[in-house]
């Protein structure tokens, strides 16, 4: 239920109408929009009554709202959620597309330094790199741990990118927490509850990958999970369904980035390397999103991907991530968003070529 | 199997080695190519003996080739193919996008001409519009038969545009042959074996659209079915494929479309209409597709979509086919490609806004 | 729409009730029924009006239906349908399950007749035997045409059994027609409407089977095509759909079989040949059909599966089918349904292991 | 790799290939089998190299294993695991079906100990009934928590019946050992690798169910998690995967069934209240399951369905899971497996029916 302030409604109006639905055992959530105020009711087991909501001074209206999802619904919150980093020009969901580029897996100091080089000057603002792989098998290589952690950090002095890097339960949630600046939670945890509640009270922004079967429905109630314990910097990241397709790794659901922008107000990625699994599509894909109206590209980077730990198949080389940037560049800005310019070093070895 | 022939061969070699071939009750296909010639050998149960063809004049190798499909595949014939439509500056698979558009279904006279303009004005150069419907229920409105082939021949008098249309059986492929400039088999059809053949029989170009649930294998062998028969020019089509997901009518495959590429000389377009079944969606999607790479759209327009009598769902307003096609222009242009201009009456209509 | 006429209702009240509609440019249906008979109304492209047919002498009551499907459904219908085969005590849809066995296609006269005496001496009614096979790849073996059907007819002959055969276009279906005891449409088929009505217009039974991306209301409405043409003699099969799933060749959806039978009247068999892909599959799937009700099993044998043209991987051994027989009659016996005995032949080979 | 030992090794030669395997960085695991003992190891990258291994006094062979799973397979352990529960004549594996119902959430003492009535009346040996409830919403009922898990172990006290509950986190699965006597993982956690490996370490056998999009390797591999920690007691479960079916909640994919048992010595159970999602599906598929070859049934049974906190419209009554039993304890007869007879109290209420 969201319970709608007048526009001249008082700071303390708004406090009263909190402190009445908290006195009824249920949660109130302030949402400021730029022309009103609205209070969202969670806690309901099933429809809640008025109990006199609609009169109380300042209340404009009240709605029952009927879809499971709340807050993050565009009914509540109607402009884009625009997620700012602290000490940086990055954003996501605002005009400038954010991409996060970087190896699937933290291998070692050199491996991650010369991608992160790479990245930071074709203009990419964040970097991704794996500390703790949940894989298939418990034979296969599990990630570095907190060693990669620290790697991560130093690449951030050393670049100023921002840190995206994925947790896989509550322990290494809290050592991401010390040293990323946004916590992934990955396809096979999307429905890891506990894990999303923990994420929901952590001061930083998270990225929710949508999982392999998951309705859009279903990604949107994970993303609720995280809301409702308070953390409001969710962003969701298309990385392709199973399907009975065969000659792709998954089948990237593009469709999905103009139906999220329909329903809710969070910033919607796409990754299109684990969207495809295979190299030679990534470009192609990458360029498919941001035509789709996408909010950012996660994308798999390594140099040297025939020596990856993991995922090499469907890493791109430096020069193709270049390549990337400027078509995505070209076609964000027909789509009304922009991509930030190449640092000068990149736009010497562009010009050079 | 694939003999090919010396850059040096002569017409006479050639002609040795199909003789040959056809003594040993197989059939020979002669694929022309810029550097060189190939003659694929098809009609084997199994793996063919060489039978001496690699020892006859003008030979330089016998390839034996693995995969299930030949005339379609890129070993046999290393350019795209390029469509061409006498009569016409029409083409399908060159630099130039081929843009089809039009309603679901001819309904009547005026509302297939409103369409028809709109659609040449905005620089499409194909139309689109079903007279033999494939319905869900036998109760539904099943196409007006010949009577829409008929308007649709008249349109093409009267804008120059080229006719796509359904056919459903041999009975409605002999019309379709007769009116038409290009003979659509839908998905239902795909693997209507008997119907790919009268296809491959026909002196029409085909489109043929993939499956609901295809695999990239299935959909080019179906291909192989037409080209087996003698029809060399026949052009793909992703309209979507049946998954899990609920929130589109289908889920739209674009990673098909660098997957086709890679294996076949064959074109792809994109269906973002039947891709999506909802109205706002197909923009977007049609951007996407254009970024990805295909060689053109195929697109649902309707002046009045509320009163179609099939899909008005997904058909967009001619204003909003505009804008697409201004869209795609500009997307096409970084990717490559081109879309030929909007005719003066549109252009001037875009200058008014 | 359907016209419920009242339990002492003449039958020259029922022909009123027909003739008005037929007035009202519809079509007509009489469905006797062991208390009633009612009129199905098709034909009409939305919700029909009424019309005064409720106050015609006999009427009962006029039900407004909102399924897309009538024909088929259990409100027109309550009964099972019960299908007898002239000359025989063969049927499908009664007490007894139908079971279908033979090889995938038509080989040769020593291999159909060799398979024919197994499938005839353990208790099964009806072979089955490809002569118009459709493949994935148009280099495949395609079938031995009318060549095959003459040998099914010989077999009838010689075994008593009734002869279950595809077809696959206008042509093929009228040779069916001649030589066979029921037409059966392949999966691939199964929304080819021009074929499906061309099935409604034959005297034989159809044996329609699911199409491999089918939903079950296609599936009813698949048959409604059939139906509504007159032929109300129709059988469905599960054949297995496709999904992500690859330890199986297709995936069998046994659990469609109560839910047709929730709909419908019609029979459902289920083929866990096709329905799995692999030999060491078929029994357990076939026990389990039968566990779950299904109305009788289509399963492919082969005396020399490794040999066959076609799905060897699939086809089980004559003695593997003599013990899918043995514990499916168990089973039947305990869900209230039963299987004919073996014939002597094959109860003393049954008693000499 | 396997190294398996000779027939008449030494147990000292067996500590002596443990000890070189250490020794190696990688690890061994002793697998005792009928008629020789094999080591496993683990923990490498790539390829083992031998060391020496097939030298070694008491070595009959080392087998390079190409699959990824290892502990699960039968390569490995070819007789199947049989699971017994201390204190308790029940088993899982054995020829006796292990059947487990009970409610999808204990509500209450009385809602619990109604059906837990019913169930060990009708023969069951094992109480399903969650404490920790994965909901899609979190606005939905999340279970009772540790107050549901003294409620379980009550019951225990009073029926003498195994209690099987969901563990969502580490903190839940710790007291789910305390009171409970299996630890059930669900579909949504079946690649959280991190609970999986945390089960693994447990003393209690584990319950693991398919994921909603896992094949069958991943099932496996889920298991080798388990099993690698050192748990050599895991049961699979089949829920019904995600498919574009629309009839049923889950399509239930029973034939993975005689897969699991090809490749594999564990147990496999089928739940086919969630495979389902439907009432009047629950009969049919759970006999199709044991006809099937499963070795065990996991069922919902509640005796106010309409009034429960979750998965109400999938919940049979005590009446329908009486039936239930009664058919699936025939069928385990054919297929040579058992179920254990009802109680008298049951027994009785049969006859005076």
């Amino acid at each position: 239920m969201l319970v709608v302030m007048k526009h001249s409604a008082l700071a303390q109006q708004v406090d009263a109408v909190c402190s009445r639905i908290e006195s009824l055992g249920l949660r109130a959530h302030v949402l400021p929009g730029a022309a009103r105020i609205a209070v969202a009711i969670t806690g309901n087991r099933g429809p809640v009554e008025q109990h006199g909501l609609a009169d109380m001074p300042g209340v404009q209206e009240v709605i029952r709202v009927t879809k499971q999802y709340k807050l993050v619904s565009r009914d509540f919150k109607d402009e884009p959620t625009v997620i700012h980093f602290p000490g940086s020009d990055a954003t996501i969901g605002g005009p400038e597309l954010a991409i996060i580029a970087g190896p699937c897996s933290v291998e070692s100091r050199d491996q991650l330094f010369a991608v992160a080089e790479a990245v930071a000057n074709s203009g990419a603002r964040f970097l991704r790199g794996g500390a703790y792989k949940p894989r298939t098998s418990p034979y296969s290589f599990q990630g570095m741990g907190e060693e990669a952690l620290v790697l991560l950090a130093e690449v951030r002095e050393a670049f100023g990118l921002r840190i995206v890097t994925e947790a896989i339960d509550h322990e290494s949630l809290a050592l991401v927490e010390q040293y990323a600046d946004m916590i992934q939670i990955g396809a096979r945890n999307m429905q890891n509850f506990s894990l999303l509640k923990r994420a929901g009270r952590s001061p930083l922004p998270v990225l929710l990958k949508r999982g392999m079967s998951a309705t859009l429905e279903e990604l949107l109630m994970a993303a609720e999970y995280i809301m409702s314990e308070g953390n409001a910097n969710v962003v969701l990241c298309e990385r392709g369904i199973r399907t009975f397709v065969d000659h792709t790794r998954n089948t990237l659901d593009l469709s999905i980035v103009p139906a999220v922008h329909h329903l809710s107000h969070l910033p919607i990625l796409v990754d299109p390397s684990h969207g495809t699994g295979k190299r030679y599509k990534v470009l192609p894909m990458a360029r498919a999103a941001v035509a789709a109206g996408c909010d950012g590209l996660m994308v798999e980077v390594h140099a040297h991907p025939q020596e990856a730990l993991s995922d090499g198949e469907q890493s791109i080389l430096p020069d193709q991530f270049r390549k990337l940037m400027e078509e995505a560049r070209a076609i964000a800005h027909i789509v009304g968003r922009q991509i930030a310019a190449p640092l000068p070093a990149d736009a010497e070895a562009i010009a050079a070529r």
